[in-house]
Protein backbone atom coordinates (compact mmCIF):
# COMPACT_ATOMS: atom_id res chain seq x y z
CA UNK A 1 0.00 0.00 0.00
CA UNK A 2 0.90 3.56 -0.53
CA UNK A 3 0.41 6.52 1.68
CA UNK A 4 -0.54 10.04 0.08
CA UNK A 5 -0.62 13.24 1.55
CA UNK A 6 -2.76 16.27 0.13
CA UNK A 7 -2.88 19.37 0.94
CA UNK A 8 -6.83 20.99 0.11
CA UNK A 9 -8.68 23.89 0.46
CA UNK A 10 -12.24 24.22 0.76
CA UNK A 11 -15.04 26.55 1.17
CA UNK A 12 -17.20 25.53 4.47
CA UNK A 13 -20.29 26.94 3.19
CA UNK A 14 -22.38 23.92 1.92
CA UNK A 15 -21.44 21.77 4.26
CA UNK A 16 -22.32 20.49 8.00
CA UNK A 17 -18.22 20.44 9.21
CA UNK A 18 -15.32 18.40 8.06
CA UNK A 19 -16.35 15.25 9.35
CA UNK A 20 -18.76 12.31 8.45
CA UNK A 21 -22.11 12.90 10.09
CA UNK A 22 -25.15 10.86 9.34
CA UNK A 23 -26.99 13.76 8.22
CA UNK A 24 -25.61 16.52 5.94
CA UNK A 25 -23.01 16.81 3.37
CA UNK A 26 -19.61 16.99 4.42
CA UNK A 27 -15.92 17.49 3.27
CA UNK A 28 -14.56 13.93 4.30
CA UNK A 29 -18.02 12.49 2.79
CA UNK A 30 -17.30 14.10 -0.74
CA UNK A 31 -13.77 13.65 -0.79
CA UNK A 32 -14.23 9.75 0.44
CA UNK A 33 -17.10 9.19 -2.10
CA UNK A 34 -14.43 10.46 -4.70
CA UNK A 35 -11.54 8.16 -3.84
CA UNK A 36 -13.80 4.74 -3.58
CA UNK A 37 -14.91 5.58 -7.08
CA UNK A 38 -11.66 5.43 -8.09
CA UNK A 39 -11.09 2.06 -6.00
CA UNK A 40 -13.97 0.68 -8.01
CA UNK A 41 -16.10 0.81 -5.42
CA UNK A 42 -13.91 -0.09 -2.39
CA UNK A 43 -14.49 2.03 0.33
CA UNK A 44 -11.15 4.51 1.35
CA UNK A 45 -11.16 6.02 4.94
CA UNK A 46 -9.67 9.52 4.78
CA UNK A 47 -7.85 10.90 7.99
CA UNK A 48 -7.58 14.33 8.23
CA UNK A 49 -4.90 16.54 10.49
CA UNK A 50 -8.46 17.52 12.83
CA UNK A 51 -12.16 18.41 12.07
CA UNK A 52 -13.77 21.64 11.20
CA UNK A 53 -16.98 22.84 11.90
CA UNK A 54 -20.32 24.07 9.85
CA UNK A 55 -19.22 26.69 7.85
CA UNK A 56 -15.45 26.82 8.74
CA UNK A 57 -13.51 27.00 5.95
CA UNK A 58 -9.88 25.49 4.71
CA UNK A 59 -6.85 26.75 2.65
CA UNK A 60 -4.53 24.36 3.71
CA UNK A 61 -6.10 21.29 5.53
CA UNK A 62 -4.51 18.06 5.46
CA UNK A 63 -5.36 14.98 4.75
CA UNK A 64 -3.75 11.15 4.10
CA UNK A 65 -5.08 8.01 2.93
CA UNK A 66 -3.86 5.00 1.90
CA UNK A 67 -3.95 3.44 -1.69
CA UNK A 68 -3.35 0.37 -4.04
CA UNK A 69 -3.56 2.55 -6.83
CA UNK A 70 0.47 3.88 -8.26
CA UNK A 71 -0.20 7.30 -9.45
CA UNK A 72 2.50 10.37 -8.77
CA UNK A 73 1.48 13.73 -6.76
CA UNK A 74 0.27 15.54 -9.71
CA UNK A 75 -1.81 12.49 -11.09
CA UNK A 76 -3.38 12.37 -7.52
CA UNK A 77 -4.10 15.86 -7.53
CA UNK A 78 -5.84 16.18 -11.28
CA UNK A 79 -8.02 13.36 -10.81
CA UNK A 80 -9.44 14.31 -7.09
CA UNK A 81 -9.69 17.83 -8.88
CA UNK A 82 -11.58 16.67 -11.74
CA UNK A 83 -14.10 14.76 -9.76
CA UNK A 84 -14.56 16.85 -6.49
CA UNK A 85 -17.43 19.40 -6.03
CA UNK A 86 -16.21 22.73 -6.73
CA UNK A 87 -16.51 23.95 -3.19
CA UNK A 88 -13.23 21.73 -2.35
CA UNK A 89 -9.92 21.41 -4.41
CA UNK A 90 -6.40 19.71 -3.69
CA UNK A 91 -3.72 21.96 -4.06
CA UNK A 92 -0.58 19.60 -3.91
CA UNK A 93 -0.16 15.83 -3.33
CA UNK A 94 2.85 13.62 -2.45
CA UNK A 95 3.33 10.43 -1.21
CA UNK A 96 4.72 9.60 2.52
CA UNK A 97 6.03 7.12 4.90
CA UNK A 98 3.63 5.06 6.60
CA UNK A 99 4.73 6.38 9.78
CA UNK A 100 3.03 9.56 8.14
CA UNK A 101 -0.62 10.32 9.85
CA UNK A 102 -2.48 13.88 9.19
CA UNK A 103 -3.47 13.80 13.01
CA UNK A 104 -1.18 12.51 14.86
CA UNK A 105 2.22 13.74 12.98
CA UNK A 106 1.06 17.07 13.23
CA UNK A 107 3.48 19.79 15.37
CA UNK A 108 1.10 22.79 14.94
CA UNK A 109 -1.97 24.73 12.91
CA UNK A 110 -2.12 28.21 12.23
CA UNK A 111 -5.83 29.85 12.01
CA UNK A 112 -7.11 33.14 10.54
CA UNK A 113 -10.17 34.81 11.43
CA UNK A 114 -11.81 37.55 9.00
CA UNK A 115 -13.74 40.71 10.38
CA UNK A 116 -15.04 42.97 8.28
CA UNK A 117 -15.72 46.04 9.67
CA UNK A 118 -17.81 48.42 7.58
CA UNK A 119 -20.44 49.82 8.58
CA UNK A 120 -22.83 47.97 6.01
CA UNK A 121 -22.80 44.49 5.40
CA UNK A 122 -21.30 43.30 1.97
CA UNK A 123 -23.07 40.75 0.31
CA UNK A 124 -20.16 38.67 -0.93
CA UNK A 125 -18.87 38.60 2.57
CA UNK A 126 -21.91 36.86 4.27
CA UNK A 127 -20.26 33.39 4.28
CA UNK A 128 -16.45 34.38 4.16
CA UNK A 129 -15.90 37.25 7.19
CA UNK A 130 -17.79 38.25 10.65
CA UNK A 131 -19.52 41.79 10.18
CA UNK A 132 -18.37 43.58 12.89
CA UNK A 133 -19.35 47.80 12.45
CA UNK A 134 -18.73 48.42 15.91
CA UNK A 135 -15.49 50.55 16.63
CA UNK A 136 -12.58 48.74 18.08
CA UNK A 137 -9.71 49.77 20.34
CA UNK A 138 -6.98 47.98 17.97
CA UNK A 139 -4.00 48.99 20.40
CA UNK A 140 -5.52 47.38 23.66
CA UNK A 141 -6.56 44.18 20.94
CA UNK A 142 -3.11 44.61 20.20
CA UNK A 143 -1.77 44.64 23.62
CA UNK A 144 -4.32 41.82 24.77
CA UNK A 145 -2.97 38.96 22.20
CA UNK A 146 0.26 38.79 23.60
CA UNK A 147 -0.89 37.67 26.76
CA UNK A 148 -2.10 33.99 24.67
CA UNK A 149 1.64 33.43 23.64
CA UNK A 150 3.09 30.96 25.43
CA UNK A 151 2.96 27.94 27.35
CA UNK A 152 -1.08 27.71 28.93
CA UNK A 153 -4.03 26.03 30.26
CA UNK A 154 -6.42 27.23 28.06
CA UNK A 155 -10.06 25.52 29.35
CA UNK A 156 -11.42 28.96 29.74
CA UNK A 157 -10.67 29.04 26.28
CA UNK A 158 -12.65 25.61 24.96
CA UNK A 159 -16.18 24.53 25.15
CA UNK A 160 -17.54 23.05 28.20
CA UNK A 161 -19.05 20.77 26.07
CA UNK A 162 -15.15 19.11 25.37
CA UNK A 163 -14.33 16.00 27.58
CA UNK A 164 -10.58 16.12 26.20
CA UNK A 165 -8.13 16.44 30.04
CA UNK A 166 -5.53 17.96 29.18
CA UNK A 167 -5.98 21.55 27.90
CA UNK A 168 -2.51 22.76 28.04
CA UNK A 169 -1.19 24.79 24.91
CA UNK A 170 1.06 26.32 23.60
CA UNK A 171 0.38 29.53 21.32
CA UNK A 172 3.77 30.77 19.46
CA UNK A 173 2.16 33.43 17.36
CA UNK A 174 -0.81 35.82 17.04
CA UNK A 175 -1.03 39.01 15.10
CA UNK A 176 -3.95 41.58 13.99
CA UNK A 177 -3.25 42.53 10.14
CA UNK A 178 -5.69 45.53 9.36
CA UNK A 179 -6.22 44.98 5.32
CA UNK A 180 -8.45 48.17 3.92
CA UNK A 181 -11.59 47.08 5.86
CA UNK A 182 -10.69 43.94 7.31
CA UNK A 183 -9.19 42.99 10.45
CA UNK A 184 -7.65 39.54 10.84
CA UNK A 185 -6.57 37.60 13.47
CA UNK A 186 -3.47 34.86 12.29
CA UNK A 187 -2.86 32.60 15.11
CA UNK A 188 -0.35 29.45 15.40
CA UNK A 189 -0.04 26.58 17.89
CA UNK A 190 0.93 23.42 18.59
CA UNK A 191 -3.22 22.56 19.06
CA UNK A 192 -6.23 23.84 19.30
CA UNK A 193 -9.19 22.79 21.94
CA UNK A 194 -12.79 22.63 20.43
CA UNK A 195 -13.89 26.47 19.40
CA UNK A 196 -10.77 27.72 20.77
CA UNK A 197 -9.52 30.16 18.43
CA UNK A 198 -13.50 31.56 18.20
CA UNK A 199 -13.16 31.93 22.42
CA UNK A 200 -10.38 33.56 22.40
CA UNK A 201 -11.27 36.00 19.32
CA UNK A 202 -14.18 36.41 21.15
CA UNK A 203 -12.35 37.61 24.12
CA UNK A 204 -10.00 40.39 22.22
CA UNK A 205 -12.84 41.47 21.00
CA UNK A 206 -14.52 42.49 23.93
CA UNK A 207 -11.16 43.90 25.17
CA UNK A 208 -11.90 46.14 21.55
CA UNK A 209 -14.89 47.05 22.88
CA UNK A 210 -13.16 48.59 26.34
CA UNK A 211 -15.18 45.83 28.29
CA UNK A 212 -12.10 44.08 29.22
CA UNK A 213 -8.91 44.97 29.80
CA UNK A 214 -6.00 43.26 28.29
CA UNK A 215 -4.33 41.88 31.29
CA UNK A 216 -7.60 40.64 31.89
CA UNK A 217 -6.74 37.65 29.96
CA UNK A 218 -4.51 36.60 32.49
CA UNK A 219 -7.21 36.25 35.01
CA UNK A 220 -9.40 34.33 32.70
CA UNK A 221 -7.09 32.13 31.86
CA UNK A 222 -6.23 31.37 35.45
CA UNK A 223 -10.05 31.06 35.99
CA UNK A 224 -9.75 27.65 34.46
CA UNK A 225 -13.47 28.27 33.57
CA UNK A 226 -15.56 28.93 30.47
CA UNK A 227 -18.36 31.12 31.71
CA UNK A 228 -15.06 33.60 32.48
CA UNK A 229 -14.02 34.09 28.61
CA UNK A 230 -16.12 36.42 25.88
CA UNK A 231 -18.61 35.08 23.12
CA UNK A 232 -17.62 32.53 20.56
CA UNK A 233 -17.53 34.55 17.23
CA UNK A 234 -19.13 32.48 14.60
CA UNK A 235 -17.65 30.05 12.49
CA UNK A 236 -18.30 31.72 8.92
CA UNK A 237 -14.90 33.86 9.78
CA UNK A 238 -12.59 31.04 10.41
CA UNK A 239 -9.95 29.01 8.35
CA UNK A 240 -7.75 26.50 8.84
CA UNK A 241 -4.98 28.14 7.20
CA UNK A 242 -1.79 25.43 8.00
CA UNK A 243 -1.22 22.21 9.09
CA UNK A 244 2.45 22.00 10.43
CA UNK A 245 4.29 18.88 10.65
CA UNK B 1 -46.59 60.15 -2.96
CA UNK B 2 -42.71 60.17 -3.05
CA UNK B 3 -40.00 58.54 -5.31
CA UNK B 4 -36.90 57.02 -3.77
CA UNK B 5 -34.04 55.48 -5.31
CA UNK B 6 -31.67 53.15 -4.11
CA UNK B 7 -28.49 51.75 -4.82
CA UNK B 8 -28.30 48.31 -4.04
CA UNK B 9 -25.85 45.33 -4.44
CA UNK B 10 -26.30 41.80 -4.51
CA UNK B 11 -24.49 38.17 -4.39
CA UNK B 12 -26.63 36.55 -7.81
CA UNK B 13 -25.36 33.14 -6.39
CA UNK B 14 -28.65 32.19 -5.13
CA UNK B 15 -30.93 33.75 -7.21
CA UNK B 16 -32.46 32.52 -10.13
CA UNK B 17 -32.06 36.25 -11.64
CA UNK B 18 -33.11 39.78 -10.61
CA UNK B 19 -36.89 39.61 -12.28
CA UNK B 20 -40.10 38.10 -10.39
CA UNK B 21 -40.59 34.70 -12.00
CA UNK B 22 -43.25 32.16 -11.45
CA UNK B 23 -40.85 29.99 -9.71
CA UNK B 24 -37.40 30.53 -7.72
CA UNK B 25 -35.86 32.89 -5.20
CA UNK B 26 -35.60 36.33 -7.04
CA UNK B 27 -33.62 40.12 -5.92
CA UNK B 28 -36.38 41.92 -7.02
CA UNK B 29 -39.11 39.48 -4.83
CA UNK B 30 -37.38 39.54 -1.79
CA UNK B 31 -36.71 43.74 -1.67
CA UNK B 32 -40.80 43.79 -2.56
CA UNK B 33 -41.64 41.86 0.17
CA UNK B 34 -39.73 43.74 2.62
CA UNK B 35 -41.34 47.17 1.39
CA UNK B 36 -44.96 45.66 1.09
CA UNK B 37 -44.39 44.39 4.90
CA UNK B 38 -43.12 48.04 5.72
CA UNK B 39 -46.45 49.08 4.22
CA UNK B 40 -48.55 46.90 6.37
CA UNK B 41 -49.48 44.61 3.48
CA UNK B 42 -49.95 46.96 0.71
CA UNK B 43 -47.94 45.41 -2.14
CA UNK B 44 -45.33 47.83 -3.23
CA UNK B 45 -43.67 47.82 -6.99
CA UNK B 46 -39.99 48.32 -7.56
CA UNK B 47 -38.57 49.07 -11.19
CA UNK B 48 -35.03 48.26 -11.53
CA UNK B 49 -32.82 49.58 -13.94
CA UNK B 50 -32.25 46.33 -15.86
CA UNK B 51 -32.71 42.83 -15.60
CA UNK B 52 -29.72 40.48 -14.38
CA UNK B 53 -29.58 36.92 -14.78
CA UNK B 54 -29.47 33.79 -12.71
CA UNK B 55 -25.60 33.95 -11.40
CA UNK B 56 -25.18 37.95 -12.23
CA UNK B 57 -23.56 39.62 -9.33
CA UNK B 58 -24.73 43.40 -8.31
CA UNK B 59 -22.44 45.92 -6.68
CA UNK B 60 -24.02 49.15 -8.19
CA UNK B 61 -28.03 47.95 -8.96
CA UNK B 62 -30.18 50.75 -9.20
CA UNK B 63 -33.83 50.66 -8.34
CA UNK B 64 -37.22 53.06 -7.15
CA UNK B 65 -40.30 52.69 -5.85
CA UNK B 66 -43.29 55.41 -5.01
CA UNK B 67 -44.23 55.22 -1.59
CA UNK B 68 -46.72 57.14 1.10
CA UNK B 69 -44.24 56.68 4.04
CA UNK B 70 -42.29 59.56 5.12
CA UNK B 71 -38.79 58.47 5.76
CA UNK B 72 -35.21 60.31 5.09
CA UNK B 73 -32.46 58.63 2.73
CA UNK B 74 -30.52 57.02 5.83
CA UNK B 75 -33.73 55.79 7.20
CA UNK B 76 -34.96 53.74 4.16
CA UNK B 77 -31.37 52.47 4.35
CA UNK B 78 -31.03 50.76 7.27
CA UNK B 79 -34.80 50.24 7.65
CA UNK B 80 -34.43 47.90 4.24
CA UNK B 81 -31.17 46.67 5.63
CA UNK B 82 -32.76 45.04 8.81
CA UNK B 83 -35.18 43.41 7.32
CA UNK B 84 -33.66 42.13 3.54
CA UNK B 85 -31.59 38.61 3.58
CA UNK B 86 -27.80 38.71 3.76
CA UNK B 87 -27.17 38.42 0.34
CA UNK B 88 -28.94 41.81 -0.78
CA UNK B 89 -28.15 45.47 0.62
CA UNK B 90 -29.05 48.34 0.28
CA UNK B 91 -25.67 51.19 -0.07
CA UNK B 92 -27.67 54.77 -0.62
CA UNK B 93 -31.27 55.94 -0.92
CA UNK B 94 -32.48 59.13 -1.58
CA UNK B 95 -35.98 61.22 -2.76
CA UNK B 96 -35.83 61.22 -6.29
CA UNK B 97 -38.37 63.33 -8.66
CA UNK B 98 -41.41 61.42 -9.93
CA UNK B 99 -39.95 62.53 -13.18
CA UNK B 100 -37.17 60.22 -12.40
CA UNK B 101 -37.26 55.93 -13.71
CA UNK B 102 -34.46 53.82 -12.74
CA UNK B 103 -34.98 52.01 -16.16
CA UNK B 104 -35.73 54.93 -18.65
CA UNK B 105 -33.83 57.63 -17.30
CA UNK B 106 -30.94 55.46 -17.47
CA UNK B 107 -28.27 57.08 -19.39
CA UNK B 108 -25.56 54.15 -19.60
CA UNK B 109 -24.44 51.20 -17.58
CA UNK B 110 -20.94 49.60 -16.49
CA UNK B 111 -20.12 46.05 -16.20
CA UNK B 112 -17.21 43.83 -14.94
CA UNK B 113 -16.57 40.52 -15.60
CA UNK B 114 -13.85 38.48 -13.55
CA UNK B 115 -11.84 35.99 -14.97
CA UNK B 116 -9.56 33.23 -12.55
CA UNK B 117 -6.55 32.59 -14.34
CA UNK B 118 -4.67 30.00 -11.72
CA UNK B 119 -4.23 26.61 -13.07
CA UNK B 120 -5.95 25.14 -10.20
CA UNK B 121 -9.63 26.41 -9.38
CA UNK B 122 -10.43 28.12 -6.14
CA UNK B 123 -13.28 27.22 -4.10
CA UNK B 124 -13.84 30.26 -2.43
CA UNK B 125 -14.12 32.06 -6.40
CA UNK B 126 -16.32 29.72 -7.77
CA UNK B 127 -19.80 31.68 -7.61
CA UNK B 128 -17.79 35.09 -8.20
CA UNK B 129 -15.45 34.53 -11.12
CA UNK B 130 -15.03 32.00 -13.93
CA UNK B 131 -12.25 29.95 -14.34
CA UNK B 132 -10.17 29.88 -17.31
CA UNK B 133 -6.60 28.44 -16.71
CA UNK B 134 -5.35 28.72 -20.09
CA UNK B 135 -2.50 30.48 -21.78
CA UNK B 136 -3.98 33.94 -23.00
CA UNK B 137 -2.38 36.50 -25.04
CA UNK B 138 -3.29 39.63 -23.26
CA UNK B 139 -1.80 42.53 -26.04
CA UNK B 140 -4.22 40.77 -28.62
CA UNK B 141 -6.97 41.06 -26.58
CA UNK B 142 -6.43 44.91 -25.77
CA UNK B 143 -5.89 45.50 -29.55
CA UNK B 144 -9.74 43.32 -29.81
CA UNK B 145 -11.24 46.04 -26.94
CA UNK B 146 -10.41 48.94 -29.34
CA UNK B 147 -12.70 47.52 -32.29
CA UNK B 148 -15.46 47.72 -29.92
CA UNK B 149 -15.76 51.32 -28.76
CA UNK B 150 -17.78 53.64 -30.50
CA UNK B 151 -21.35 53.19 -32.10
CA UNK B 152 -22.25 49.79 -33.38
CA UNK B 153 -25.15 47.33 -34.23
CA UNK B 154 -24.58 44.76 -31.60
CA UNK B 155 -26.90 42.14 -33.50
CA UNK B 156 -24.08 39.86 -33.76
CA UNK B 157 -23.16 40.02 -29.94
CA UNK B 158 -26.82 39.73 -28.81
CA UNK B 159 -28.72 36.54 -27.60
CA UNK B 160 -30.91 35.46 -30.65
CA UNK B 161 -33.54 34.87 -29.00
CA UNK B 162 -33.64 38.26 -27.93
CA UNK B 163 -36.48 40.35 -30.13
CA UNK B 164 -35.68 43.86 -29.88
CA UNK B 165 -35.50 46.00 -32.95
CA UNK B 166 -32.68 48.42 -32.69
CA UNK B 167 -29.77 46.93 -31.26
CA UNK B 168 -27.23 49.96 -32.31
CA UNK B 169 -25.60 50.85 -28.86
CA UNK B 170 -22.22 52.82 -28.21
CA UNK B 171 -19.75 51.56 -26.02
CA UNK B 172 -17.34 54.26 -24.44
CA UNK B 173 -14.81 52.58 -22.28
CA UNK B 174 -13.77 49.26 -22.50
CA UNK B 175 -10.50 48.10 -20.52
CA UNK B 176 -8.64 44.97 -19.25
CA UNK B 177 -7.00 45.14 -15.97
CA UNK B 178 -5.05 42.33 -14.51
CA UNK B 179 -5.09 41.89 -10.74
CA UNK B 180 -2.88 39.36 -9.35
CA UNK B 181 -4.52 35.79 -11.18
CA UNK B 182 -7.91 38.00 -12.09
CA UNK B 183 -8.13 39.29 -15.09
CA UNK B 184 -11.35 42.01 -14.85
CA UNK B 185 -13.14 43.24 -18.22
CA UNK B 186 -14.64 46.94 -17.17
CA UNK B 187 -16.93 47.81 -20.41
CA UNK B 188 -19.35 50.62 -19.92
CA UNK B 189 -21.68 51.74 -22.86
CA UNK B 190 -25.00 53.67 -22.96
CA UNK B 191 -27.16 50.72 -22.83
CA UNK B 192 -26.60 46.24 -23.34
CA UNK B 193 -28.34 44.08 -24.94
CA UNK B 194 -29.40 40.39 -23.59
CA UNK B 195 -26.15 38.11 -23.04
CA UNK B 196 -24.14 41.14 -24.44
CA UNK B 197 -21.41 41.43 -22.35
CA UNK B 198 -21.10 37.95 -22.00
CA UNK B 199 -20.58 37.01 -25.78
CA UNK B 200 -18.42 40.02 -25.90
CA UNK B 201 -16.28 38.36 -23.35
CA UNK B 202 -15.95 35.04 -24.84
CA UNK B 203 -15.06 36.58 -28.10
CA UNK B 204 -11.88 38.44 -26.81
CA UNK B 205 -11.40 35.14 -24.86
CA UNK B 206 -10.70 33.45 -28.47
CA UNK B 207 -8.61 36.30 -29.69
CA UNK B 208 -6.46 35.49 -26.61
CA UNK B 209 -6.18 31.90 -27.61
CA UNK B 210 -5.60 33.05 -30.70
CA UNK B 211 -8.43 31.26 -32.65
CA UNK B 212 -8.95 34.70 -33.64
CA UNK B 213 -7.33 38.07 -34.90
CA UNK B 214 -8.31 41.20 -32.92
CA UNK B 215 -9.59 43.19 -36.34
CA UNK B 216 -11.85 40.35 -36.93
CA UNK B 217 -13.76 42.22 -34.85
CA UNK B 218 -14.87 44.23 -37.38
CA UNK B 219 -15.95 41.56 -39.69
CA UNK B 220 -18.04 39.84 -36.84
CA UNK B 221 -19.90 43.45 -36.34
CA UNK B 222 -20.60 43.39 -39.72
CA UNK B 223 -22.41 40.35 -39.91
CA UNK B 224 -25.20 41.16 -37.92
CA UNK B 225 -25.60 37.30 -36.90
CA UNK B 226 -25.12 35.44 -33.83
CA UNK B 227 -23.45 32.91 -35.27
CA UNK B 228 -20.21 35.28 -36.14
CA UNK B 229 -19.54 35.89 -33.02
CA UNK B 230 -17.97 33.43 -29.96
CA UNK B 231 -19.45 31.97 -26.68
CA UNK B 232 -21.19 33.16 -23.65
CA UNK B 233 -19.65 32.87 -20.71
CA UNK B 234 -20.97 31.78 -17.68
CA UNK B 235 -23.11 34.53 -15.65
CA UNK B 236 -21.33 34.67 -12.45
CA UNK B 237 -18.29 35.96 -13.38
CA UNK B 238 -20.37 39.04 -14.15
CA UNK B 239 -21.12 42.27 -11.96
CA UNK B 240 -23.11 45.16 -12.51
CA UNK B 241 -20.79 47.39 -11.40
CA UNK B 242 -22.83 50.87 -11.83
CA UNK B 243 -25.41 52.42 -13.48
CA UNK B 244 -25.24 55.96 -14.64
CA UNK B 245 -27.78 59.39 -15.13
Amino acid sequence: MNRVKCIISYDGSDFVGYQVQPNGRTVQGEIEKVLSRMHKGEFVRIHGSGRTDRGVHAKGQVIHFDTYLDLKGEQWTRALNAQLPEDIVVLTTESVDCSFHARFSAKGKEYHYYLYRDTKRNPFLRNYAFHYPYPLEIDSMKKALEFFLGTHDFTSFSSAKSDIEDRVRTIDMFRLVEEEQKLIFKIKGNGFLYNMVRIIVGTVLEVGEGKRKPEDVLEILQAKNRGAAGKTVPGHGLYLYKVYY
